[in-house]
């Protein structure tokens, strides 16, 4: 699993501080995660193939997470892109998007299926063979919702040594792979565990973009692996974060820790601070396998 | 009068290659013309104070050059703007902007005047005791204008020696600035030219947005100093130039040169040819005072 941060910061653009995006390779799929102004170009410093880019994830329409998408579609269709777009955004990205794309006498070389979302409880939005994607409900100042990218349960994996050793024929391998004993010519049983060693574990991925603090967000996202959670503030501005209904690095932490993830990812930095590494260590309290993102940053995880 | 080149490329943004938008500095006045995706961005890099702008034109509705401007919108929310802002721009525009604010739940905390353009006749924008901004109708794929920035004629320059060897009062040295002869106390009267000298010849620019080449053009901008005309193609892909409905530089030195033009700077130029050098010398043949624009150059124009 590889993420690729495309921008971190909060609110306006500015010369070096480009607003949410990200990229997320999961088991073949590349997914763009928020596309706030600019992501276009962040894309090609990243050196994506907009070609593989297939589906798109709005957490929500504020400006800094949604204006570079009508710039990338258009990039799209100018690069004669031929295959299916599908978007999964707020209610009304839809309108906006045709409507400028009809402004700019644009048509579409390509089938856009937005798929919009307004439903305040968890629901799947992909699922297929490799991964599932889901909705984690936030609580913002306009309808938001994070993203949780679940790897499928792999299979498991031959012990080669062990099937030479019981001469168990080529036909069966997908079998002891899917879990099954086996049963020998002379009618002896081998069980699976003899056979095969477990699979590696699924990799997940929580984007918790723009939220309050809530205590249940930790069990929405139980047993992820990799949390990425904004951290607009420090505590030290924790009245600022409630108004604006945003959140501490602490907080950040806490929701990692109690989700008992095994990495987070912090951002989202509002321009306030100048030193990012305040962000870290208030995480770090709670939760030390903390990292920073950073615009053009690219974090790999393997299984 | 001061040209800052925010971003001269056509079609998609790329890493280091910026969409259509400029900001022009005369009598004060500080005009966004264009804003592609990144505009704000480029504002940054170029220092430029963003409450200084209060008029935006915007040519036509594709997204490189529009784009950009419901992010710099909300970066003034952001940024607590009061002053009122103009909008001139296609009909169409104030419904796109409206809707994306509504949608990331934005409530402006200034006004807004929005003046949409519909007409294919030149028509008065801004008309003030220093400038005057009308719009120049081009052909293009979509509804599209030019925009002509005409500083308005600058009073006459006091003769200091003469005034004082004829012994004129002070409080007749507006009526001389403003060209009248002067009655001295002998009766005798001495004409204005003997007390003062021509006034600076105003400045003026054109900016010439996507269009098709057209004769009748340089008619409409004729004895403007200064003109931006779009290159997208060298004249060996006229063709495509005719297809797309732009120009080749060759078609900008030649609208620059029937205009009676001072300057010719170059721009919107198509990511097909990688040396731009090309499209100097090309509208050189015809225009030799030519320039090419680059991404955060700066013209300064002396009168």
């Amino acid at each position: 699993m590889e993420l690729t941060i495309l921008g971190c910061h909060s609110a306006t653009p500015r010369a070096n501080a480009r607003p949410s995006s990200q990229v997320l390779e999961m088991r073949g799929h590349l997914f763009l995660i928020d596309c706030g102004e600019g992501s276009q170009m962040a894309l090609r410093n990243a050196n994506v193939k907009f070609s593989r880019i297939k589906h798109i994830f709005i957490s929500h329409l504020h400006g800094d997470h949604f204006f570079g998408l009508p710039g990338l579609i258009s990039t799209f269709q100018l690069l004669g892109r031929e295959t299916d777009l599908h978007i999964y955004a707020p209610k009304g990205t839809k309108e906006a998007i045709l409507l400028l794309l009809k402004l700019g006498g644009a048509w579409s070389s390509f089938y856009i299926h937005f798929h919009e979302l307004e439903s305040g409880v968890s629901q799947i939005l992909l699922d297929d063979e490799k991964v599932q994607v889901r909705t984690i409900p936030l609580k913002h100042r306009v309808y938001t919702n994070g993203f949780l990218f679940q790897e499928k349960q792999i299979e498991r994996r031959l012990n080669v040594d062990a099937i030479q050793n019981y001469g168990v024929q080529i036909c069966d391998y997908q079998n002891i792979k899917n879990g099954k004993d086996i049963e020998l010519e002379n009618g002896e049983i081998i069980p699976n565990e003899i056979l095969s060693f477990d699979p590696i574990r699924p990799q997940s991925y929580a984007y918790c973009s723009d939220t309050l603090y809530f205590e249940s967000l930790a069990k929405e996202i139980q047993g992820t692996r990799v949390v990425y959670h904004e951290s607009t503030f420090l505590k030290q501005h924790n009245d600022l974060a409630v108004k604006t209904m945003h959140s501490t690095a602490f907080q950040a932490g806490l929701t990692a820790k109690n989700a008992d993830a095994e990495t987070l990812i912090l951002g989202h930095y509002s321009s306030r601070y100048s030193d990012k590494k305040l962000f870290l260590n208030e995480a770090q309290e709670v939760f030390p396998n903390t990292f920073l993102s950073e615009d053009g940053k690219k974090f790999v995880f393997h299984n």
